[in-house]
């Protein structure tokens, strides 16, 4: 991956990483390219030779998501227990986490880029799939059972709360809920609540490796 | 309430209604106080008179939301059946998708109004007490059973598709989700979703109204 090459980073790479974070901060319609320039010391040209447009760069941090998301979907077929399953989603919620701004503005960002809304979709889909994949892993291993026609529903609400947890955080708490410094309590609150929708297909075993992992005050904070 | 009363209308709330028509279709950042009273055909002036900022349109059109929302978390202690459960829901889910822009730039909006941060929490927070009812209302008619552990967490992800279903929808398919025309067939499948996740909770009996229920294709176009 770029960046465990151990060239220094290219100029292109350093733009990208301090996007990310302004984005992430204060939210894509609140991030001008003159801001990620000044903040880079670099001149608004500089960072127009790489990213002629925004959009090019939202593009390219795009890309960048929809890679670290594919990795970490291709582990689905492997879940064989509770505890794996608990592992797939946090990696899951780590990657929305690392790339909150997209979650956070989605629709408009959807709404006004083509790129986006086509492949947006697709990894959409890729999602469903693997979490398919991971209730039939679970299945298979014998830690929960489940009616065939529960499955589907239950496959795509889990993907609505995967893909929405985080947006249901900040609605509740926008100034403090996506601060560097929430990412632990809220990955371990957004994994919990997610796994808790298996709980009642989950054999003995499993559902008490669940328990074992609930967070002290699971939902203290919550409505 | 305002628009049963028998004066004509008041040019105000005329604004309002064209304000939400606009909204709903292109989205809050894509709609402009210009936009609005070109549409109803008024001057600039006379808009700016009743409302002297979008914002201020905006927190209209959100204290009418609120008004709707909290005439229907206000039958949650009636539910005794899953068919009265079925009717809040929809109840719930009709409110949100007739102030659906709220919902699809919820995160823009709230990062730049006051007024709606505050509020928004608050609703939250009684759309989570109101689920709650709901659930200790079924459990009451002994249509479900559920472990007190297990209370908490799922009146959350309740909360959470109930507030985030139509934005999944929209992310699948950003041209036609939220079209009036696919109205009926997406809340039908918002609610059968939402209530899937009850389903491992229920009796057999309100189990079967639960099933017959179900969307003849309930996840044809989903992921």
């Amino acid at each position: 991956m770029q960046s465990q090459t151990k060239k220094p980073r290219r100029t292109a790479e350093r733009i990208l990483d301090a996007a990310l974070e302004l984005l992430n901060r204060f939210g894509e319609p609140n991030v001008s390219t003159t801001l990620i320039a000044s903040e880079l010391g670099i001149s608004p040209g500089n960072l127009y030779y790489h990213y002629p447009a925004k959009e090019t760069l939202i593009n390219a941090l795009y890309e960048r998501y929809e890679q670290a998301l594919a990795e970490r979907l291709g582990t689905a077929p492997d879940v064989d227990s509770l505890e794996a399953a608990w592992h797939f989603f946090q990696q899951l919620f780590e990657v929305a986490w690392q790339y909150r701004f997209l979650y956070r503005d989605l629709n408009d960002l959807l709404s006004k880029n083509r790129m986006l809304e086509a492949r947006f979709q697709a990894a959409l889909e890729r999602k469903g799939r693997a979490v398919e994949a991971v209730v039939d892993g679970l299945v298979r291993a014998h830690a929960m059972t489940i009616a065939p026609a529960e499955r589907a529903p239950l496959v795509q609400c889990l993907v609505v709360v995967a893909s929405h947890w985080l947006n249901h955080e900040y609605a509740r708490d926008p100034r403090h809920a996506l601060e560097p410094e929430r990412a632990e309590a809220t990955l371990t609150r957004a994994v919990y609540h997610l796994l808790t929708l298996l709980q009642p297909y989950l054999g003995e075993p499993a559902r008490q490796q669940l328990q074992a992992r609930a967070p002290a005050r699971p939902t203290a904070q919550l409505p």
